[in-house]
């Protein structure tokens, strides 16, 4: 089985299909929670704007009620806003992914030994 | 909270970074094991040969020893073959993945009730 390197692998879940959520989705979230802003969001997830605006549109339709409300118009320029809703949908996700993780410590150490120094 | 829908999302997980190991990796692993070609493993996965040949590459460099080994000349065209170690990684995968869903089982089903019926 070789040596256990030092840092285990990273564990990502994706909960459902593609029209739920995985690591891109819950990182553009909070990347417009920071930024306010769809597009400054887009730029620090290295996606197109076109591409942001669809995952928000996908996620606004898949869940109950809006994660994102948006304002495209208007002097100044649009904003963005992650709703109460999109923001308990932030922390969960934290939590499975972490409850997950430690879950299969050992197996992901010992799979980490499986791979190239 | 909203009421519990009956079947919980899947729970996938990508172990390191998007060179190490997911759910588009191993199912590949998995088609060309049923298939013993990997063009025909692309085929059942709707990618692109070229892309399922780089997938291929990205696996064998990453691990410790190959996942996949190939033969693209001679009559009869090339087959592919997925080794022992590659084999291995797939049964991991799906005990880390079967362990880690089990983990947040609660978890998943209180956020399918946040998820549009």
């Amino acid at each position: 089985m070789g040596k256990r390197k030092g840092k285990a692998p990273r564990v990502r879940i994706s909960i459902g299909s593609a029209t739920a959520l995985g690591p891109g989705k819950v990182g553009l979230l909070e990347a417009i929670a920071a930024h306010g802003s769809i597009s400054a969001a887009a730029g620090e997830m290295g996606m197109s704007y076109r591409r942001a605006w669809m995952l928000v549109d996908t996620m606004n339709s898949c869940f109950a009620g809006d994660l994102v409300h948006t304002n495209t118009g208007g002097k100044g320029g649009g904003w963005a806003e992650v709703t109460a809703l999109g923001l308990d949908v932030i922390a969960r996700y934290h939590v499975m992914e972490a409850k997950a993780a430690a879950s299969i410590v050992e197996e992901t150490e010992a799979f980490a030994a499986l791979l190239r120094d």
